[in-house]
């Protein structure tokens, strides 16, 4: 199967994408007002006005209807992030900024990250590879570069982009899909803004300072 | 369904538990010598010459079997816990080592990291407390006592300990269920021995001191 993980313009006013792009809109806002990534092929049919029939047409079947809506937003955060590397301001300050962006991703579309694993898990090889080719590849790529500049810059030390990789990634998925687990354990709430933020801010300092006393360390004030 | 996640006494000679124990060791080994929680009962019948009708009898249903070894596992990891806390060492070497215990655990358990999310994700509700219960809850309980000690010590600043679970175990937990996905991304290799070892001394650098160029902040040298 051919996955067409073509980004679709979704405001096409005409033309053969503007109904896939109906479909790819319509699955995006189901699965945000429904909190989950269960949606049936007829759900998406009747929110979007389109027959179901034209999913198998544009994308091949409900998986890759699936898999072309994490692309349009993969998208969205790969031109955010050349767009952010590219800003005159020092690494350490690009790297917060990467920092609250990626869980501010997370958080808008909750669906991300369900349909990431649900792609790399449970579906085909096919899916898995594309995911890792439009997601996890330029994000590591993106994490290379940062990096060397920081390190180039004199303000990192030398960390391994792939080992940085796992433990950010990993900690920013985490709030979201390890909350869940959480939530049945004592003084854990939900997700909300608020504690969007709180965790934004504990990342930042956790990834550029540590957890050390800085009084203790005898080092300057945190600069968080 | 009424789940038995009594700790089973595996070497125990004879008796009720004996059978119980020879299941869940023959589940257990299936799954290291397989890397897969993909197993049938009449595999685990085959391995531990025990008829599968008593997987049946002992824990309602394969998934019961696969919840009590894994509370199997947990009790061993939160028996370590209450050892290392018991420790007359610094807080700091103390999250040093507990770094190093999650990541060893995963590595040399690797089915446990697969058993949780597909407990969580992918049963009932019933099996998702339980979950919590015997694994989610204990831990956030160490880490509420850990920063207390390291904070009172005057080696920690403030952290909170839900915010600091979330980062810790999740940026833990990614380097096995997100390699799957970046296996596929250039200059990401197989988890070995060694990989672990360097995500071990990655982990602890990057929780204790963050990622700043200590030269660049004025402070000390790195103890790590």
């Amino acid at each position: 199967m051919a996955l067409d993980t073509t980004i679709v313009p979704t405001t096409l006013p005409g033309g053969k994408n503007a109904t896939a792009g109906k479909l790819i809109v319509a699955a995006s806002e189901l699965m945000i007002e429904r909190s989950s990534i269960e949606i049936s092929l007829s759900d998406i049919a009747q929110k979007s006005g389109v027959n179901s029939a034209l999913v198998k047409y544009h994308f091949g079947n409900k998986d890759g209807l699936l898999l072309a809506l994490l692309a349009r937003d993969a998208a969205t955060e790969v031109a955010n992030l050349e767009y952010l590397l590219a800003q005159p301001i020092a690494p350490t300050a690009k790297l917060k900024l990467h920092i609250a962006g990626i869980i501010r991703a997370y958080h808008r579309f909750p669906y991300i990250n369900r349909l990431i694993h649900y792609l790399l898990h449970e579906t085909s090889a096919e899916a898995a590879d594309e995911v890792s080719k439009f997601f996890v590849a330029p994000l590591l790529d993106f994490h290379r570069r940062l990096l060397a500049e920081g390190i180039e810059a004199g303000e990192f030390r030398a960390v391994d982009p792939v080992l940085f990789y796992t433990s950010l990634i990993g900690a920013c998925d985490h709030l979201f899909f390890g909350r869940h687990a959480m939530s049945r354990a004592s003084g854990v709430g939900p997700i909300t803004d608020e504690v969007c933020r709180q965790y934004i801010k504990h990342m930042e300092a956790l990834i550029c300072d540590g957890m050390l006393n800085p009084v203790q360390q005898g080092s300057a004030a945190p600069t968080g």
